[in-house]
């Protein structure tokens, strides 16, 4: 990635030497003013206007630093919310690292997803980000499983883990409540959250709690970014009580009627794992 | 937006004066190898590494044609899913009428939002390609509320609305169910298609109605995006029975323990509108 960087010394080493050429031949053979135009032009940063080659994808990967992703999706959280936060955590430590072209991503365009998409806590935006910034590095069928052990991990892991050092903190200061999100949904992770901690849902404490969920989120993101790109990516994920439920709901079987990853009986409370053989007999009207 | 393409030209016309110089006296001041790679690299596009400017955000926006979008997001949608699918009938549409910097978005980044994130069918991934494409035109503040309309139009609105010609279906050619997919997610917007059409969910035909919700998705996000900077954008969407909930759940009410706009009696099944009084009197232990 950085013959890049060399590939533009030698584009600028050219220009001056065509400029030059075009000042000492100005006089002769051009119009004066064009030329001094064209040599006064030439050392300001050009725009990437339509001539430029357009990048190939996916993007270069460089290893990264998870401590680092922790930081910087903490701080990014305060400037722009939890979307762009574990975004820019990953893209702006892969434009130090590997420069262009991820110096020309726009890292403010996920601030969509703060809260869940527009306010609908949907899922989770510190997803939304990583999610975005992990296909950068890879092809969709690789992202895809990378995503969903990112979204596995989310709903099973106790967070927040990360702490800011002392005095350090955005937004709350006190006693951190842990909480398992069980969902990869805004929604149910900020839900769980407050069942958990007593806190409220717009509390400084629970913006503070999603910070640091961010910084969690990204380091993660980080973690799985570098196994996949040294080789040592093993997507572990397993959800067995939506697996139950896909042997007749899913792909390939009987009713084939639903898709996805989610867990079923949390929103499906009529379906527990201690009633699904009655589900079962009252879906087939099998009689005892 | 269309200076970029001419101050582009101007560039490129300055260049060639600059080779036609360095050209012109090669043989006298320079090595005339050097200037002869020179030449020969000049016309090449160049790519545009860490020497060039930083596009400003929000990009450039121009009024898009709800029509073309419909047709790019069926088309994307055969060439990498949903999510792709969106994101590109919007971020290719101002590529061509905005062209520079549009044209340097990576829009297979947004594939991973197909099957509504890595398979987990949270998020429709229409909807995350579209809110992304979005947030490129506006910032975050605006965004949200552009979002947050989309969200609510897909939630009421019956789709697929948009049909291919005779003989130019992706995957299905048959009739066409619509439904109300009732909430943002894939894993409902599909499982409630699946009720109305009778058809499975891992189906060509039900391939083919994402594909058409994609058009549609990308029409409505052209629309609303035409509405913002055109300043004529109003938010309309409203959801009485989320509003209700939050009367207590919300923000600034005596619970505050929970967020988001998703309809909350899909899910929370004992809370139905017939029986939110017996709710309100469990809740706080009210005797008849």
């Amino acid at each position: 990635m950085y013959e890049e960087k060399d590939l533009s010394r030698r584009k600028f080493l050219k220009s001056g030497i065509l400029a030059a050429g075009a000042l000492a031949v100005g006089s002769s053979i051009f119009n004066t003013t064009k030329v001094v135009e064209a040599v006064e032009t030439t050392p300001t940063p050009a725009p990437c206007d339509s001539n430029c080659e357009i990048p190939s994808f996916p993007y270069p990967y460089a290893h990264l630093d998870a401590e680092k992703a922790k930081l910087d999706g903490y701080a990014g959280y305060g400037k722009s919310k939890c979307s762009y936060g574990a975004f820019e955590a990953i893209i702006g430590q892969l434009g130090d690292k590997v420069g262009y072209p991820y110096t020309m991503v726009p890292t403010q365009v996920l601030g969509w997803g703060g809260t869940g998409g527009g306010g609908w806590a949907t899922l989770c935006g510190a997803l939304i980000g990583a999610a975005t910034a992990i296909n950068y590095t890879m092809e969709k069928k690789d992202a895809d499983k990378v995503v969903s052990e990112l979204f596995g991990w989310y709903c099973d892991h106790s967070f927040p883990e990360f702490a800011p050092a002392a005095g350090k903190a955005l937004e709350y200061d006190g006693v951190m409540e842990k909480s398992v999100a069980g969902s990869p949904l805004c929604h149910v992770s900020v839900s769980n959250w407050c069942d958990a901690s007593g806190l409220k849902a717009e509390s400084k404490a629970r913006s503070e709690r999603c910070a640091r969920v961010t910084a969690d989120v990204a380091a993660k993101t980080v973690e799985l970014l570098n196994q996949f790109h040294s080789k040592t990516f093993k997507a572990v994920y397993k959800n067995e009580s939506v697996e139950d439920c896909m042997m007749c709901h899913g792909k390939g079987h009987s009713l084939e009627n639903t898709r996805g990853l989610m867990d079923c009986d949390q929103c499906h409370t009529n379906v527990e794992p201690d009633n699904l053989v009655e589900h079962i007999k009252r879906s087939w009207d099998i009689k005892d």
